[in-house]
């Protein structure tokens, strides 16, 4: 079989330097090559940044696994099978507190800045891009899937097409239930810094341990607050355990279910609007995902949905669908 | 040892004659008499209510375990050790709901009636109580709980000491997280009646069965809907999956915790305010319960908070604390 | 409805006065009588010992449970759609160690001896009992399974008959892939004294805690050792962790499928011989269940085998099965 | 940092070739060298071959995760305190069974075969090793500690130290307690070849799925069996469900602890004999190591025992523990 190739670029961000959260700012960007690549020195070919979820950096696209091929693996698999070529970005928006959210946050850093104003133009400075926006796609899971679609509703004229699977949406229902635990495991440790601390030093992380750093960090990159601890202002008063209206309202501005009606003309510009959920999502996503497609359809909104019986994790398999659709949408 | 007994009533309930829900409207309400109630033919006894939480009925506080005593034995047990001595009335407001929380619905039945109208009555004038509200106390656990404290904030013309184990309060951290989980479930039976059906014939019941069946039942009590299926409107569109704020609103109506403010004179005049939670509450009811107290301190309302280190199962233990300190509130 | 109604006699046993274990020899033993019983003065029945799980003693097949009939609620409705008479005892053969499983053991008490030499004649001295072998059966479920077959196989000159709901046998499944566990559990804990004493003093008991005490109590049962810890010798060196063969040798001569050749006639001598399983069986029975009935088939010998599916717990709707058959074999 | 790096070598394996299983016989094997490799083009290193866990192959081993080092850059990271340098070989000995033990079978490969007499070689002909025995180590977590000390117990010619953490042994409780289950749901599939191929074809595979290819993997290795489904003999009948001793004996055959005593030379014969476990190992693997350990200590054998605070998973921190003492004990 004629496969492509992975190189893995350390990457000298000028914009997360000096990032509040003390991560690095060299980081390793894998990048794939498609099989044609070399053997055409002249052509051209769409691009696709691919988001990992919450706890990822690109390289871990690229993890063995013998029952789930790595996300060269599968790329080889699908040209092979006929699906068109395309270079593939896996950035690396890791931060301590567990992720980015591929957003600005004054607690964890320019990720969004450091996606769009830098890794885009490295790429089409560095491979041989269809450097327009039209050729330029994103895609992600979970954390992931939040980025693509925020992307496509805030940065599409940077961003052609979009696949979103098992995007962070409705937070109301994604988050929300998982607050009153994570105040529990955030008192008992503490503080934030106390638990954070405490986080990385377990060899063995729990459950509790997970549900908690996931709303920290949803808290560092949706209500920052340079007065906080950490620079984070979390939706619940550490001292009462009372649930903090005001803060709430910040993370519901993320939220792309409540953004769709003021990006409609964003998302309708799209030339592939892809999203999918599991009907037994873990974070109740499916919900979410329903509503969004629901809204789009009453909008006349072109878009693709899916829905599959399964749950949140193990689901990159649904990349062989989204992939091949991105790269026909983005080709010429 | 000399021990009390146990009488079990069948009482024919007028109030719950043709209810909704079509339950039963004779009860079998166990009564316990304390040890000296025969030999002391004209002494006459505070009496107390204990109140089961969802899912049961009064029988359920006699079940045998052998390392939980049931109710008439740690009675037994406590005036062994010195407890003064009370009458006990175990009400059965059970419904096919699993429960009623101890109010009036349309959708279930007056149970706060059949209470406080048909069973207080009822037991002044067949067992030798001091029968009036100085000497009557209520107590219960989770929903029981919940019963408790409202009968105290909302009936203290009727009760003079009340005892809330781990009652439910603070809704949106006790129930609001399980509703997206419970809309899934009740979509996929495809509605409440057919999700009852399928519940009340599966010999075995799941976790989630239960979540689901506890967020209809507090539906059926606080959100009744003659319009709606069942005679009961959720808080959440079957349809679409969305959360519905107007329906929450209902809910919100009967949370101890945001009612306290306007019942503070109630609240005050109690001869007991018995509290306590678990620190590991699974359904977070220490955040609700901390509040709580807060709220009563910070109003100079006289009351006992406990905080075990425990959950929210397994807790009948803790009527060993709050028993003896009714029964002395009570008696004269 | 016409009912039947319920005695709870306290029984003074000398058998198990001064027993090993320090448990009561007065226990409370609940007798069912018949709906026809006080009309009927000269009317005599079978009588059927029905004898519970671990953990349970006779009075916890009263309890009260909202989706599971308590056993007199479940005869009352079986005799209304026409099912026979009998008189059904509710032996408690509770141990400190969790249960007998109806044996004598050096480290427990007589329990067998209690149960046919003290409560058959108490019995049928006590209520109109058809007294004879021919109209006595046994039932359980689990340890009471156990308890039941063990009974039809050893003591079939006193038991005509038997129910055997998900009992215990096959060892080599149900028992012994809990005892690396157990054994983990135990040398943490110090031994089975300090191991004992910190499970009953511990409000919430976790699965582990169970898990090994179910292995103590059987060893308890099954290989009493004067020279020991308590009383019992553990089939596994507390010391190395080692597994020892000899003990485990003495467990195996109580295994009901292993005893099946030599105990083929009081087998076959039985006028019900039930036997049933869930197919999901935590404890994996349904494998022992199997091959004790594919053994009695390849005997020739006549038996009834019910497969279910479901698991080990909340299966007694079983009873609904076997009760109507056990009274039908029972009765003249 | 001065760091090595990584290459992943396309291996052709003739003894692989038509293996009984049909997988692959070209094998990418990741190769580690050492910081100073390439500037110091006369220098020699120890050579160690770390093997994976069941389900894993050497890639794996490189895999990202924000908290926990792959091999790689824990390598890097050890050197840069002061650890001596080796080459490190990371072998694919996987199959569809979901590993090969790094045995011998008829039924997966000759993968012991494949390891020593191609692996090596290979190695020492490829990279600049310290091409003898007393230079070349095999360290193994899990499956991977099992391939480690039975090579140390059988091929000390070849490997002159080993480290096996939590290594398969003792096999009575690491295996035998999933028996029971791994019947059922082999049986439920409806055989092997029906069961492997439903699991190859599930996105999601459940904890029952991997507990029953454990076993069936397991019996892949130890008892293979050209007369039977898939040429795997296992250690219970299929039809009845009964325990077989005499695969089991097949078994135990492999069993490191039970081994021990006919291997004493060659355990006597190595430069580092390192082994550890986790006090909670959910295989129970505690108990094997220990007794392992107190055979090799009441023998004289010199080694190393480690145990943690900890279970089965997550465990590969321990590597810093064990390289260095490897390392060390093989260089000059």
């Amino acid at each position: 079989m004629n496969t492509g190739r992975v190189e893995i670029h350390a990457f000298e961000s000028r914009l997360l330097k000096g990032n509040p959260a003390g991560d690095p700012h060299v980081r390793r960007v894998p990048v794939w090559l498609p099989p044609t690549y070399d053997a055409s020195p002249s052509r051209r070919y769409p691009v696709i940044f691919v988001l990992t979820g919450f706890t990822g950096r690109g390289r871990m696209l690229l993890n063995d696994n013998p029952w789930s091929p790595s996300l060269d693996d599968r790329l080889d698999a699908l040209v092979a099978k006929g699906c068109g070529e395309a270079i593939v970005v896996m950035p690396d928006c890791y931060t301590r507190f567990g992720g980015s959210q591929y957003v600005d946050s004054a607690a964890t850093g320019a990720y969004q800045a450091h996606l769009v104003d830098e890794l885009v133009p490295w790429a089409d400075a560095t491979f041989r891009t269809l450097a327009s926006r039209d050729h330029r796609g994103v895609a992600g899971k979970s954390s992931g899937g939040f980025g693509a679609i925020t992307l496509g509703m805030t940065r599409a004229d940077v961003f052609g097409a979009i696949a979103c699977h098992s995007g962070d949406m409705y937070f109301d229902y994604c988050y929300r239930p998982d607050i009153p635990k994570a105040c529990s495991v955030l008192q008992e440790a503490g503080g934030t810094k106390a638990f954070l601390e405490r986080f990385e030093s377990k060899p063995q992380k729990g459950k509790d341990d997970f549900l908690a750093l996931n709303i920290l960090g949803m808290a560092a990159c949706y209500s920052p607050d340079p007065a906080a601890e950490l620079g984070v202002a979390l939706p619940f008063d550490l001292g009462t355990g009372a649930f903090r209206d005001d803060v709430w309202a910040r993370w519901l501005a993320f939220d792309p279910l409540l953004n769709l009606p003021k990006r409609e003309a964003a998302l309708r510009s799209l030339r592939l609007l892809f999203l999918d959920c599991g009907t037994k999502d873990e974070f109740h996503l499916h919900h979410g995902a329903r509503l969004f497609a629901r809204e789009l359809a009453a909008r006349g909104i072109a878009h693709t949905f899916e829905q599959y019986d399964d749950g949140h994790m193990n689901v990159s398999y649904r990349y062989d669908v989204s992939l091949p659709k991105l790269i026909a949408a983005l080709g010429d």
